[in-house]
């Protein structure tokens, strides 16, 4: 840190004292800590608070958010205004700087333990094209799709972090002859979505309704629903996806606070169904002008808009619990596959190479319908600020040979 | 337990020195403890263990199993043993009998922490009642069903020890008018299931054989998957039930330990299709000769035989991680409703009453479709062993109207 300006904001202001999101960072062979992200670096957040305000330092001692998300929005604020006074002011400089590690000096793992995992399916152009492919013949989006957001329980103990390995999984599928095949999947894709992680629980029998949705979420990250697609295609009918899916799920470890997407919250689209009461948008409801692209080894391949998702996330929480489902600090929600209008804007492979019959073409000359070992995909994502952008903590994985 | 014979049996036998389960339980306002449940008592094991071979007793003292099962087979044999040889050798009791207490003066929660929850659906004439009646026309079994076990992610957070009162939870559905509706559930249901314990978890990637099922699973329980039928109906298409199922899910206070249903093997049912090897039996297979019966405000309604699922709990597993998907100690996954092939041995009131159209008729002279504010449904089973037969620990849940 020598050396370097105060605060230690990286060059394109991406991660910045309005964004500041958090993870469990270790060095090597160090104790986890939480830690708080600005620019390239992270700061070691329990020992900041054990130096500059012991009373709050207990809520870190597990090197995990587990005990911050449980306590609710007045701590969450306060913990950030801890956090952004500190590290814009420079008289704490002197006590900051050495708890200030580069990324590149530490690991990350999940940033908190995970409780139940649901994905939904709320890009209506998603679905649409989904529905095209998987049921040629039928309406594509199904009779209930615009009146409730659909989803269901994925698995929650393979929620990886980014930059985990993923193994091409084994399942069987129906080859192209139509035969019973067994055998590592050949239409390993991606889906991108964006992740809720759920702060407060709830008590069996709540709910929580559509307004009160930043009672109770904590924050937002990016999240790589890989998928199967052979796999899935044979095995989902008619009780879901299960092994097409729950192989890997990878998730950012930077989980930005909700406060910091203030700026880039919009109306949802004007949606062409009723919906019934408990789904209705709330006067400042939560559509969120996020940007996301899809790199695959490099090379940009989609441009995903979450601006324009059919549900919000809201929304999405409020369906979740309408039957009085309890929630516990952990809960993972997720979009579904983020695909806007655009043939560039679709968040999957199945979409982009619309089955594998329409290759991408990579910028080595190589071709794609799905992915190949080696194969890296990095998922990104955007939003706006008051006077600028922020970034969410990027997902990332490469595919290794089935085992 | 002054005057009590040695070792404190229940009258029948159900719950004797070959049965043994584990459970979390408490005296009022006392520290919570693992116990075994012998005849109509508890032993607070973690006591025993300290007075008796305390360099186990640090196994239980979060006061649940999940210490337990994380250990492996040899561990819980070696517990079981223990607990086994105390309780029938008259030499312990002035040890033991302080540390016995009535299941009467006791609490009990859920005897471990829940991993992940997935529900399978592997009784034929159970998945082809319910084809028949929510995709009529169609083939009855899906394409895929004899060739591997359906399941689904349910939510791990909402499973609720025995004797929880189950609210009657909200959702939209579809109204016999055939117009979108919101309100409590109308169709309220149970499915009578047996459960499976995961012990020792594995890492992501590794997969587990069938013949490896003991060294993995620690325990068979009862489980009531309570469900919203109306709800289920309408959402479950493309991605399966949510909200139909999430609001709560009872499993039994006790988990019986695998090994003491080892008289209770059985071959499972001549499949009609050929299975992919890695689905096929071991040699010594895991079909399970349990006797299910479901009682409602007391009245029996059906007596479902586990024997004959098409599926076994062996399979299950193995197709669960055969995608390498790694398992958690505290995963549950249970067989879906156990429904045999005799109209009284159905293990749900929608094929009772073939979907309300045929109540049934209970002892007080009412008439049950599904199941009305204050029913109390009651799930028991018993196991033959070497001379005689055990009781699994039931699982009760009683109807509250909706809040």
């Amino acid at each position: 840190m020598t050396g370097a300006g105060w605060p230690p904001v990286d060059e394109a202001g991406l991660f910045g004292l309005d964004n500041l999101p958090y993870g469990s960072a270790s060095r090597s062979g160090g104790d986890w800590f939480v830690a708080v992200r600005i620019g390239n670096h992270a700061l070691d957040l329990g020992a900041a608070f054990r130096h500059l305000s012991p009373g709050d330092a207990d809520l870190f001692s597990d090197g995990r958010l587990d005990r911050l998300l449980a306590t609710g929005p007045r701590t969450w604020d306060r913990v950030r205004a801890n956090a952004s006074t500190w590290l814009s002011d420079g008289q704490f400089r002197p006590v900051l700087q050495p708890l200030l590690h580069p990324l590149d000096s530490l690991r990350t793992r999940l940033a908190f333990t995970v409780g139940d995992y649901v994905d939904f399916y709320a890009a209506e152009q998603h679905a649409t094209n989904v529905g095209q492919m998987f049921r040629p013949g039928q309406a594509a989006l199904p009779p209930n799709w615009k009146h409730l957001p659909i989803g269901y329980h994925g698995r929650a103990g393979t929620i990886v972090v980014s930059g985990t390995g993923i193994t091409r999984p084994r399942g069987q599928y129906r080859g192209v002859d139509g035969q019973l095949a067994f055998g590592p999947s050949t239409c390993l894709d991606i889906e991108a979505e964006v992740a809720f992680v759920v702060g407060r629980g709830t008590a069996l029998g709540q709910s929580v309704p559509v307004a009160d949705f930043p009672q109770y979420v904590f924050g937002v990250a990016l999240l790589n629903d890989w998928s199967a697609r052979d796999v899935q295609r044979w095995e989902a009918a008619p009780l879901g996806p299960l092994l097409g899916k729950s192989f890997a799920t990878s998730l950012s470890a930077w989980i930005t606070p909700l406060p910091a997407l203030a700026a880039a919250r919009r109306r949802p689209p004007v949606r062409d169904e009723p919906m019934l009461p408990y789904l209705q948008d709330a006067e400042d409801p939560w559509g969120l002008d996020l940007q996301l692209e899809v790199r695959l080894n490099g090379a940009l391949v989609s441009r995903p808009p979450f601006l324009g998702m059919y549900w919000s996330a809201a929304q999405m929480l409020a369906h979740m619990t309408v039957n009085g489902a309890s929630l516990r600090p952990g809960d993972v929600f997720a979009s579904g596959t983020v695909s806007g209008p655009g043939r560039d804007q679709w968040g999957s492979l199945l979409e982009l190479t619309w089955d594998g019959t329409e290759p991408l073409r990579l910028d080595d000359g190589s071709q794609r319908g799905f992915l190949q070992d080696g194969d890296e995909v990095v998922i990104r994502a955007t939003a706006p600020t008051r006077d600028g952008r922020l970034a969410l903590g990027e997902v990332s994985g490469r595919v290794r040979p089935a085992g």
